[in-house]
């Protein structure tokens, strides 16, 4: 890219954003410096989206704006911890103000809601891909964790799993103006991190995990990581109004999509938790009067393996499964 | 991605490694849980590779490796900070065991070096692309800025910058193997970021930068950050034997290269530093014994702008220029 290129590409990302006083140096020197309050834990996750990969080539830069930092958010919900600061690498084909525009409204709307300021990044001319990475704050050895949870907790789930997965359904069914089913696109495209949940669950659930890459592969790395089984309940999974609706319109035979979407469907950024029985009214509350809510779907079993019925005791024919986007490679996230 | 390609990918993400106190929690969950020490500010800081823009598409895996960490590294250099905890989002068109083993075993050969960890990042398939997140520690406060050069500071440079803008242009040229220049190669694909001269530098030097778009433009930031100018001599430039030697190969017409390249060749990763005159004789005894040492080219002015100089007092013809690719942005790096 030219000077003047990358001087349009600044001018997008120095607007203004929420200034916090632990930001000690911000954008513009070779790194920045942060001030971790004293009794206070780091915690760090990093997301990257690639186009035609994570999102259609023709996805409104808002949206990707939004999902591209909503992502990492929601690994900081899982974490329980606020959010404070943002690094954004950027890879562009070209610097067009309009695209500009939209893409970091949407990001620095997001980031504003949660007070977290962008501190660093760079850009370059390539193929569209953006890693955006999070800091957040927890205080020292609260973090919530995947591992924890023990036979005879609750399994909880936050919101309407399923909802992001019958959208991209549609999407590809060429229904993407389907009538009554703009709330799914909402949930596909522009997901909101369920952070408030996050720090509602801290000192109250055994384990977290948010939902990237479907509730059975991801409450399969909970029980995994934790040395435990599960039952789930299918029909107890809360599905939206919208989904209810929509669900015809989508192509795939309507009672297979009717477990298969909330229980393998990824991209929901919703929150699955176990809760240990002591504790479950005290986190039923909390959460109660949060975003998303909760709702109970199963139960924690000494058994390994994750097990599946339907109302009648029958078994839900959904293999486990989950996209693999945001589940492999070196790390977390 | 299947599932087993991301196998083979975490191992050889999740080798052994140096294992720190401060990491609560590594790889393996949302995120990474991270303990700052008290009294210790955190830096952070981000830069993206991407093949057949910042690198040949034919670079070797091990050049990739160690670059990707090392670029960062060096931006941590410039801060005086003690590198800590990396992550690393990795784009790759494939899972290839040859060229994951050749590429973290040069990552984490350096990330072992400075005990810099990695605890978390993603992987998925999608154009050749390496984004690194570095994280080190400095006392509060006491991190170095581009900011800070006052009028009748010496301007100091480690190393010898230009190495690896000559070995890009005896690749391009055609000659990569040419005799007596393989240590120019390896500057330009395995530089070795200055972290001990930024932490000797610390409550020494006024300013500092790491050199990775050029010498002029990167002493440019630090002047315009500053708000001062400077006279650079030319012909103080220390210049490697091995460019020296192999700078008639290159094709370009000798004498300009013999400036061009110190003055506006990228991808050094060398510091360019400012130090107050009762304080040069500390900075110098500091760094002799280090990696690069240091020499100084010239001197801060209260008069705004760059100017170079030959010996016999004669204006030095380079534009200032510098690469674009680092330079760009919304933040720093």
């Amino acid at each position: 890219m030219t000077e003047s290129e990358f001087d349009i590409i600044r001018r997008y990302f120095t607007r203004h954003q929420s200034l916090r006083d632990d930001v000690i140096v911000g954008i513009g020197d070779d790194g920045a410096v942060l001030r971790v309050p004293e009794g206070e834990d780091l915690v760090v996750s990093t997301d990257t989206l690639i186009a035609g990969i994570h999102f259609p080539e023709d996805t409104a830069p808002a949206a990707i704006g939004h999902k591209a930092l909503a992502v990492n958010l929601s690994d900081l919900a899982a974490m329980g911890a606020t959010p404070a600061w943002i690094t954004l690498s950027l890879s562009l084909p070209a610097a067009d103000p309009v695209w500009l525009e939209a893409f970091a409204s949407a990001f620095f709307a997001l980031a504003n809601r949660y007070r977290a300021q962008l501190v660093g990044g760079d850009t370059c001319r390539g193929p569209l891909s953006v890693t955006v990475q999070v800091h957040g704050l927890v205080p020292a050895g609260r973090a919530l964790r995947r591992q924890g949870a023990r036979p005879g907790d609750s399994i909880y789930v936050t919101g309407t799993p399923g909802d992001a997965a019958l959208a991209l359904a549609l999407v590809q069914a060429g229904k993407r103006n389907a009538a009554g089913c703009a709330e799914l696109f909402e949930r596909l495209e522009f997901p909101l991190p369920r952070i408030e949940a996050g720090l509602a669950l801290r000192d109250c659930a055994s384990a977290v995990i948010d939902i990237s890459d479907g509730l059975l592969a991801d409450l399969g790395h909970v029980l995994a990581s934790s040395g435990t089984g599960a039952t789930l309940q299918a029909d107890k999974l809360p599905r939206s109004a919208a989904f209810i609706r929509c669900l015809e319109m989508a192509g795939a035979a309507k009672e297979r999509g009717y477990y298969a979407l909330p229980l393998a469907g990824g991209d929901d950024y919703e929150l699955c938790f176990t809760v240990a029985p002591e504790k479950s009214a005290l986190a039923e509350e909390r959460l109660a009067g949060l975003p998303g809510g909760c709702t109970a779907i199963g139960v924690v079993e000494a058994a390994t393996g994750l097990r599946c019925l339907r109302e009648d005791g029958s078994a839900c024919p959904v293999a486990r499964s989950g996209y693999q986007h945001f589940g492999g490679g070196p790390g977390n996230g």
